[in-house]
């Protein structure tokens, strides 16, 4: 039985494990400082990708990814009680094929950029509730089908403002178990949806950083933690704009996450090198990050226990056009290594 | 702890009751046969109801049917620990905004018209978790906010064929707890996508009838029992033709579904006096009918056991376009009338 603690946090009682991951990406996020920690690369052209479309190809990834976390478990589809996933497209039609193709049980999700968090959520609480031995759940994004859907086609050449975002093109996938080697899941922090009234649609980094530093807040209030207890306080995925806008507002509450937070829109690729302005964004943003690097640094014992705090814009084309502001949302998971 | 029965069916743990719902439509909905069992009744005219857009009017109806539900049970949405909910539109902008209103932390979903029962099974798995003493979830469609999305703006007048389906313009809510008089939910069946090669946006029943064939099939093959077992299986929404279809198809597996079921797309309309074509779909269709008149006739001991059978179709009008054929999935969710 899970403990409820505070406002928005949950102990679970049987402690759900990350067993394995599975990570594939476009070649600009293979080519980024991260790079070596993914596990498949695409080609990122639909065409040499053998693929019919982009979004056929998005599917691909979401694929490649759950397969890759089922391979290093020894396990296949058949073996798994639940597949959870979301991505970004309308009605999420990655998750829906990819499901399609796998032939788990399918749930599907819609959580913008914070949907590898909320699917962690949920696994936990299927998994807490004895629903599911083991539950996969998926996360995908493609540059090429987001950005010709949220803002413009990308053969449009539209300029780009400084704190503007690159969505990643990836898919993570992570399959949880009840106990067992890997990152084990010891709170959940639920957002609130959180509107300061940001309206402009390439600034998402400002517009959920509020509902970050509201969840993170909220995460120390109900656990008695303070940010020193994590190794990493992970956002996925300010960018660079954003996340320096949640330091402010932690700030403003008493708490200091400039030694030890980063955001994985900001990690993925180099400001240097790359020319992706604020970082990176997109539902893989967070998946690949925490699924890829962080999953091997805490396997390998440089990080114990990571706060990963999944952000997400809750607009839409529609909603931008029709004047509404942005509504940020944020999950946080506690992940901590354990041998098993 | 839950129990897994054969391959996709859970009985929770401890059982959780839906203890109030509330329910609100459009003049279309309320004019039809159900219509007095509906809660609430919105003008249908984004000018006459007084919001800036029918995407507004939406959003007022999802907040109009959670306020309802909570307001029947006495709370207020500070005593409710989850919000579930999910809509036809972009992103479900209905959702994430109706959400930052109430100020509950919130997690998205998707499942087309099967939303309903994908919130029901993912609340049994948060209140069986201990995660939640009070869930609320909630499904919302808009006839003006979808047709326009999916297929051609209203004002266009396009010719509609014998087996299309009318969106139906509707919000339900259910407010969930882990005792209590109300439609207890004894099991689910979560659904395995089944995508038979149907590519006509406007046939969406027969997309998901097979889904909704095999879900019933599983569930009776998972919990032993039997058509008989149930005084209602009702589907929604697959509109007069795509039930027809799942009576076949069920009847071919040795499972008779005509003494006992019926659809909610197909309920919600007066076919002689509502030109609906072959019923209603949407996400609302199945949340009203079964929020509104099956829970009242339940809370009435005129039904004891109902198994509803959400359907949803996956695609999208982009996965249309590109000629991919249109997944459908569905999940099962047996009520029993509890008097707590």
């Amino acid at each position: 039985m899970a403990v409820k603690h505070g406002k928005q946090t949950w102990s679970p009682g049987k402690t759900p494990v990350i067993v394995s991951t599975g990570t594939v990406t476009g070649p600009t996020e293979a080519q980024g400082p991260l790079g070596k920690w993914f596990d498949h690369q695409i080609p990122g052209s639909a065409k040499t990708g053998g693929q019919n479309s982009f979004e056929d190809e998005e599917k691909q990834m979401m694929l490649m990814a759950a397969y890759a976390a089922l391979q290093k478990a020894s396990k296949t589809p058949e073996d798994v009680d639940l597949y959870i996933a979301g991505d970004l497209l309308n009605q999420i039609i990655t998750s829906g094929y990819s499901a399609s193709d796998l032939g788990i049980p399918y749930l599907g999700i819609y959580g913008a950029c914070s949907t590898a968090a909320e699917g962690l959520v949920l696994s936990t609480a299927f998994i807490d509730a004895g629903f599911a031995n083991l539950v996969l759940t998926a996360a995908a994004s493609h540059n090429s089908t987001a950005e010709r859907q949220y803002r413009y086609p990308t053969e449009y050449g539209a300029f780009r403002k400084p704190y503007t975002q690159w969505t990643v093109t990836g898919a993570g996938a992570a399959l949880l178990a009840p106990a067992g080697r890997g990152a084990a899941i010891t709170y959940v922090t639920v957002g609130i949806v959180k509107d300061l009234g940001i309206s402009d649609p390439l600034n998402m980094g400002a517009a959920m950083a509020p509902a970050a530093a509201a969840t993170l807040n909220q995460h120390f209030f109900d656990t008695g933690r303070k940010p020193a207890d994590y190794d990493l306080i992970v956002t996925g995925d300010l960018g660079r704009h954003g996340h320096e806008l949640l330091l402010e507002l932690t700030a403003q509450t008493g708490f200091d996450l400039n030694p030890n937070s980063r955001d994985c829109g900001a990690m993925i690729y180099d400001p240097e090198k790359q020319d992706v302005h604020s970082g990176g964004s997109g539902a893989a943003a967070s998946a690949v990050v925490t699924y890829g690097y962080l999953y091997s640094e805490m396997r390998e014992h440089r990080l114990k226990r990571v706060l990963l705090c999944g952000t997400g814009a809750l607009h839409s084309p529609t909603s931008v056009m029709q004047g509404n502001s942005i509504p940020g949302i944020a999950h946080a998971v506690s992940l901590e290594w354990q041998e098993g």
